[in-house]
């Protein structure tokens, strides 16, 4: 499907569902709402998935890879070349997603969207690496646009065929997570763009750079908006500008799970930018995020706000990879399970309120 | 063991393993503090079991019940029968214990502290409920002591002995969970005496009293700390004068498991009052709990505060049981996961910071 047909497919919430569950969930053998989020996450599930009855048995987490130009300006702490080295470790099953997805029963998917591996790096024989790369890493964003408008909805196409692909293959919900040294800085580029602040209240420490590495950050993000001048009505726009492709790549897999009925549940900050690009292109796609975790990084608070959504954690992580992804995915199929499986008062035989 | 023998059996954590659990922590393949609270969590588990690589395997969630004099006072939302109805629900498996514990592998374990039951309730009969009664209810606090020292002591004492058996069974992690109609009234009172606050920064809707009955819960905490002035020293005689049979219980087990060192997942409002009374009683205790959540009921964030304790989850649940403990149990999972299963940079072969 194009862009514009899944878009077009993108349907409101089951408010018949959503009804249904909520009604169930008074019934159930608890003070109503005693449940607090769990019960809002399953009555939204219901209109997700439009069953009163909604399930997940099969979690799926999307990790997206790609390299960025804007690493040469020094906002990162880690090399680039650690971008392929930790998609390596992804498919060895050695890193923190792995040992999350094993804990919560999901499976990763790792797609590599433009890592700027070279010619005999060792992913490029990697069996299990889904290669859907638009170029090695992104152009310096600070210097010029990141990619051009067709590389951008490239990204957003393959993210909705990965999400097609995971769906029909059974996934019943999809996790997104991110690799990419240096992806903080067009992530912030993206929030300071479309929230209208200045880079100063959205850029953090990242992967831990210092104070030094901190300025040269909101350096950047100041000139490449600058330099770009990204159109604020257009989500392609700014993430072919300031972007990053597996920030397109998980934008596409929002608008690919929102039209076939399946709920996203958006990791940390760079998956929050990727929400942003993809509420920017097909704002009917918000009701099927779920945000699973605040993020420590600075400007997320904002950048949840501006889409509506609450997140479900708040460990200060700062990690990516999916890692709150899939830890929020476990919330949502606990809070399917708690509407499927808890006995009414009338089958336990309960008194209810005086 | 006798209460005392017990405490004298709790040890400070094992500041080597939690070195050495932190150390693993910087050499894995991630920033350095990039999972949060995850990262101090398999900490604090390492000082906990005694080792480097602590970990999860048998997870119980002790549900402990009791009746309440001060039920008289009409404030609950709930008639007094639902206790023992809902002792039921436990052990039919149909309550939101049951299903979230069933969606973390945790077995639950229910203990009839006190309830309140007939002669011929179907409870007495109930197979698989641990017999701990120290009385059919406490007395109503608003009037005078709840419950006599002696059964005080009796309450802690038997919460130690399940403790212990179910550590002898092989649980490697303890989760705390109450039911009894009443109950947040008696966890205010310990709540207000010992934080030395007024009542009405404490007492909070329960299962959801309305207007009327908030003051009526108000006005029973003030008379039952008037009439009973219980001892600012003495957390024995604070459970006695305004406490409940199944939080004497529960502090009982935390006492149980820190002597045996074994992380307590203390749930929410009702618990936390428990684990109040624990550490008046042996403030040593205090390092082996966790807190799973922060519950809706007001006064709680006061009572998470003087314990030092921040909670892991905020998802507005006020339900009890257990239900926050076992998701926070499955957190706690995870961070053993983490430090035990994942790559190090070593391993992994990959760059370093620059």
């Amino acid at each position: 499907m194009t862009i514009t047909e899944t878009i077009r497919c993108i349907q409101p919430l089951d408010l018949t569902a959503m009804d249904a569950a909520r009604q169930r969930q008074s019934q159930l053998t608890k003070p109503a709402g005693s449940l607090g989020r769990l019960e809002e996450l399953s009555i939204q599930l219901a209109g997700i998935q439009r069953k009163p009855f909604p399930s997940i048995n099969n979690r799926v987490i999307v990790i997206m890879a790609g390299d960025h130009g804007v690493a040469a300006e020094g906002v990162s702490a880690y090399p680039q070349e650690v971008t392929p080295q930790m998609v390596l470790n992804f498919l060895h099953g050695g890193a923190a997603i792995n040992v999350l997805a094993r804990h919560t029963g999901a499976r990763v998917v790792v797609v590599d969207m433009g890592v700027a591996g070279e010619i005999n790096s060792p992913i490029n024989e990697a069996p299990l690496l889904h290669r859907r790369r638009v170029g090695l890493g992104t152009m310096n964003l600070a210097k010029g646009a990141a990619m051009s408008r067709q590389q951008a909805e490239e990204t957003i196409q393959s993210g909705i065929e990965i999400a097609l692909d995971e769906i029909s293959k059974g996934a019943d919900i999809l996790g997104t997570g991110d690799m990419g040294i240096g992806n903080t800085t067009p992530s912030a580029a993206i929030a300071a763009c479309i929230l209208g602040r200045s880079p100063e209240d959205i850029v953090g420490h990242g992967t831990g750079v210092d104070e030094a590495g901190l300025i040269r950050k909101i350096h950047a993000v100041k000139r490449g908006l600058k330099v770009n001048k990204p159109s604020l009505e257009d989500g392609v726009d700014i993430l072919a500008k300031v972007g990053g492709f597996e920030i397109g790549g998980l934008a596409g897999v929002m608008l690919g799970a929102a039209s076939k009925h399946v709920p996203v549940m958006v990791d940390g900050f760079i998956s929050t930018a990727a929400a942003m690009i993809a509420v920017m292109v097909a704002p009917q796609c918000r009701p099927y995020l779920i945000s699973a975790h605040r993020s420590k990084e600075k400007g997320h608070t904002l950048m949840l706000e501006w889409l509506g959504l609450k997140p479900l954690l708040d460990l200060d992580l700062r990690l990516g990879e999916g890692t709150g992804a899939v830890l929020g995915i476990s919330l949502a199929e606990a809070a399917c399970k708690i509407l499927n499986e808890m006995a009414t008062f009338d089958e336990a035989g309960i008194s209810g309120k005086e």
